[in-house]
């Protein structure tokens, strides 16, 4: 059920509450390898013929490419949390590879919602989303911590 | 301590190894924008004007940013594990934002070893790793866990 792009306050939020990006990412080997080249490099992620020899049993992308990747589809298109996506803390898993020729998109569940005790302005969402490939694998799993403003406010510091 | 880069197998690590970054890395405004603008494009990763209404209170580097830097700092000159750095999951935390002008690098700290029960080629290395900036204090705290081959073994998948 996609939700429009009206930002969603900490109030608008409800535990169950799911979302799917409406954008998706392929992935080709020339950005697995380009993004490797920059942070993360690695033979299984630079080189198809060394990444045979390893645990990955050939090329895969970085879990931090995969995480960039999500980033950005959660920001174009993913819960539109009001005040922006801002993280105070993720666990992430990666389940699986992800290969060229992947198409990548998000499922989000908001699994817990938390008010701040000492600032009445904001709360803490708990949202669990799932990085799928096109056979709706899971390829990283994480629950963050979003630090989301209640109606109306803006976050100062 | 520095370590030589002679690769570590599990059975090389114990619980209490410590290890610093021999590289660090700084973090000017072009850096930080162009990753936002690639992988997590919100005002306040992209503008510092904008990001001065925000609860950053003026620019600040993605999270992912420092993430993917950080793991540029491990695989170029961190722990030198054998048969690379490969996590299997990751906890992430970010107690401070990283500025235009910062320069990181990375302590970490062997936490748990925990040898496969099931695959007695290879063993889980729990790592926590602060990225610090040059004033010694935490940007990110991570703790991962790696997948490490046991003495002169290539895992294979």
């Amino acid at each position: 059920m996609p939700l429009s792009r009206t930002p969603l306050w900490f109030d608008d939020l409800h535990v169950g509450l799911r979302h799917r990006s409406a954008d998706s990412a392929p992935v080709d080997t020339a950005a697995i390898t380009g993004f490797a080249a920059d942070w993360d490099p690695q033979p299984f992620h630079l080189d198809d013929a060394a990444a045979r020899a390893t645990l990955f049993g050939g090329l895969a992308a970085s879990g931090w490419h995969t995480a960039a990747i999500t980033m950005r589809l959660l920001v174009t298109s993913g819960v539109p949390v009001a005040g922006g996506m801002i993280g105070a803390g993720v666990q992430l898993d990666w389940p699986r590879p992800v290969r060229p020729g992947d198409v990548l998109h998000v499922v989000s569940e908001v699994v817990e919602l938390i008010p701040s005790r000492s600032k009445p302005d904001r709360g803490i969402a708990v949202i669990r989303s799932e990085t799928r490939n096109q056979r709706d694998e899971a390829v990283m799993v994480q629950t963050a911590k979003l630090v989301v403003p209640r109606r109306n406010q803006a976050l100062g510091q």
